[in-house]
């Protein structure tokens, strides 16, 4: 496995406290040696909590107890572990998520439906509850507010740098902060097309609009980057509101109006760290941006968008820095979606290389090639029918990412 | 580009002539140097055709003409190049293509619409027709029965063998012959799956016959087949029957009883040619064979073995010879088909590694691992729902399938 950090990595971001939030990570040896594989997050009574999940029809066991515990809408505790996913482990893996709950229920003082719990790392491979009631008594004794880099690395598997986001935003008069961590670096699709993410505010916002929120922010960021377009059984983004806020008030409607800016800042976050797993795609050189105009409809538009974003032809020509645009033809015509052939132009960066249907007669090849070797690449494809517009994000396609996973378990 | 043969490639197998079919190749310099790059059939009056094509939105041009010649019924002629597409060419591309089959109907003393023609190589560059009047009459003055070999090298881009497949077969007390010749490494996906593929017999099958068996037959052959998951713009499977055998009698309906060998052997011919293919895959190491049982239907089964099969987790873990069967879980959850985590069952070869949800009691990584080490694997989901099963034909993604497309045009 690699262990070279992305080229397209960045910086962590300086992440101040969410009132009401207090973590700590503990090595548990669950399967890595000598790093912090375990992150407890502790909420203040009054926590909401939002969450969005894979779609995959065999989804981890984690998965299963969070879609049923977000029934009550509070949050009291988060237990998340790397190295190991507790997916299609059975009845032994339901019975390591109940231990989990009563495990962090007891040292967080809630009801285990108050509990929250991810896994990510190894599928099929029994996760042992022991290694958590080894280390969270003693975890959950020195919670603190930071430094959310420690949490940001907790949770990491392929991953070759911690990914945070954060805003500071007003909701009326109050000032409330969110914070964001994400894993995930390959196995990554919508929908979820993370791994794994948890972001938490102080803004004091009722669970069903909480809900609301979120649901709404995936589809322009989490659910708009692909790596491999392979959807992991555990994918969970998780929203916590603890409302410690200085002067915050419950909202309850997602649609009130003093909601617009944290929408905005939500959102925002959400995109950053969806953009960040791309950039940390495994084996990544090359961040690509895929822009589809003139679609029937901006869902048909996303389907053209991600059928490219998808394309191995694709992904190994930016590998190879080849301005192969034959190759986004080929994506867009196996999308399915209506398209005329003859309407079609498709531009690199800014230079137009076919026009209705064919080569731009101004294409260059010289040019074209140059943009080609940028680190950030933004392929456009115009169908020009009708208004419907989408922009989704991926990575190259490299060696890389074949040597890292044909030799993932070893 | 690699020019090792692929390590599953199959020999060329000994195909006899099919009377009614006489044939040439020829070096037209479109792409290649020092290589035949135009192979031109001529068949007898009488000629009977059928095709299946891409369902890219976004055809070629050589796609558009078949489709509209098809509608005759008649064949006399065949025009395949290698090295150029003729795809996303515009107004130009469709000018090459009247020019070809102006010059072959003249060649082969016809009508136009009795002309087939096929274009295979890169997209979105301009295809000279002059370099099809350079050779084509010349060619028509030495066409011959044979040898196959000759017109199976001629239509290779990526390929790094040869493909021909042949079966004898009786039609009642006729004796008939089949062969088929194919290419295609990469860009491979239904529907459909080859790049190219024409077959021929001297079977006397009327035309809507002939096309309701070629099109029942591409369904467990070329649409299950795939390299990558990319759908050409170009690919195109055609049937011709010349009706030249001693003692055919014209046959109208695809139902005919006396067709029933024939069908079987049609099937394997066409199953043949697209295994082949997959034992092409660009930087294919390992043939692998995907099995679905019980799910619930024969259609449910083949999206689900298709995603498995077009999982870049699951072929780069062929790759990396790792008995990864938590990807073949994933990829099974991923399709979106009705699947209960608890009654799947995944085997590799005849190894089961998981049972109803969990990972086999008897599981042994040493005998799954020591299985992964063979060229031609077979990976077998049930689902445990009901009956439906499909079967569809993948190879590895390595590192190489990198190389090749990661610096194709240059």
């Amino acid at each position: 496995m690699s262990t070279a950090v992305s080229p397209l990595a960045v910086p962590f971001p300086d992440m101040p406290p969410i009132a009401g939030v207090a973590f700590a990570t503990a090595a548990a040896g669950i399967k890595y040696r000598d790093r912090r594989d375990v992150f407890l997050a502790l909420f203040e009574a009054g926590t909401t909590v939002a969450g969005v999940f894979t779609r995959s029809k065999c989804p981890s066991a984690p998965v299963d107890w969070c879609r049923a515990a977000l029934a009550g809408g509070s949050a009291r505790a988060l237990v998340v572990n790397s190295g190991n996913a507790n997916a299609f482990t059975g009845k032994k893996g339901r019975a390591t998520t109940e231990a989990q709950g009563a495990l962090a229920a007891e040292v967080a003082g809630c009801r285990p439906d108050e509990v929250f719990i991810a896994s990510t790392g190894v599928i099929g491979e029994p996760l042992d509850a022991a290694k958590f009631a080894a280390v969270l008594p003693e975890a959950a004794q020195r919670v603190a507010e930071g430094p959310w880099i420690d949490a940001a690395r907790a949770i990491m598997t392929t991953d070759t740098f911690p990914k945070g986001a954060t805003r500071r935003v007003k909701i009326g008069e109050t000032e409330v902060m969110i914070n964001g961590i994400a894993k995930g670096a390959g196995m990554i699709a919508p929908d979820m097309a993370t791994m794994l993410s948890f972001v938490a505010t102080d803004a004091a916002i009722a669970a069903p609009a909480l809900q609301a929120i979120l649901s709404d922010g995936v589809e322009a960021s989490f659910n708009s980057v692909t790596v491999d377009s392979d959807t992991s059984t555990s994918d969970t983004l998780l929203l916590f509101a603890t409302a410690k806020a200085p002067g915050a008030t419950l909202i309850t409607e997602p649609t009130d109006p003093r909601l617009e800016d944290f929408r905005l800042a939500l959102d925002e976050v959400l995109k950053d760290l969806a953009i960040q797993v791309a950039r940390d795609g495994e084996g990544a050189r090359k961040l690509i941006e895929v822009r589809v105009f003139g679609a029937l409809s901006d869902a048909s538009a996303k389907r053209v968008a991600l059928s490219i974003a998808n394309s191995p032809l694709v992904k190994t020509a930016a590998a190879g820095e080849d301005a192969n645009w034959g190759r986004v033809v080929m994506a867009v015509g196996k999308a399915g979606e209506p398209a005329d052939r003859d309407r079609l132009s498709i531009a690199f960066g800014d230079i137009r290389v076919a026009f209705e249907g064919e080569r731009d007669p101004d294409y260059s090849e010289a040019a074209a090639s140059a943009y080609m070797k940028n680190d950030e690449i933004v392929i456009t494809a115009d169908l020009g029918l009708a208004a419907g517009k989408a922009r989704v994000w991926t990575c190259d396609l490299t060696k890389e990412y074949v040597a890292i996973n044909g030799d993932y378990r070893s």
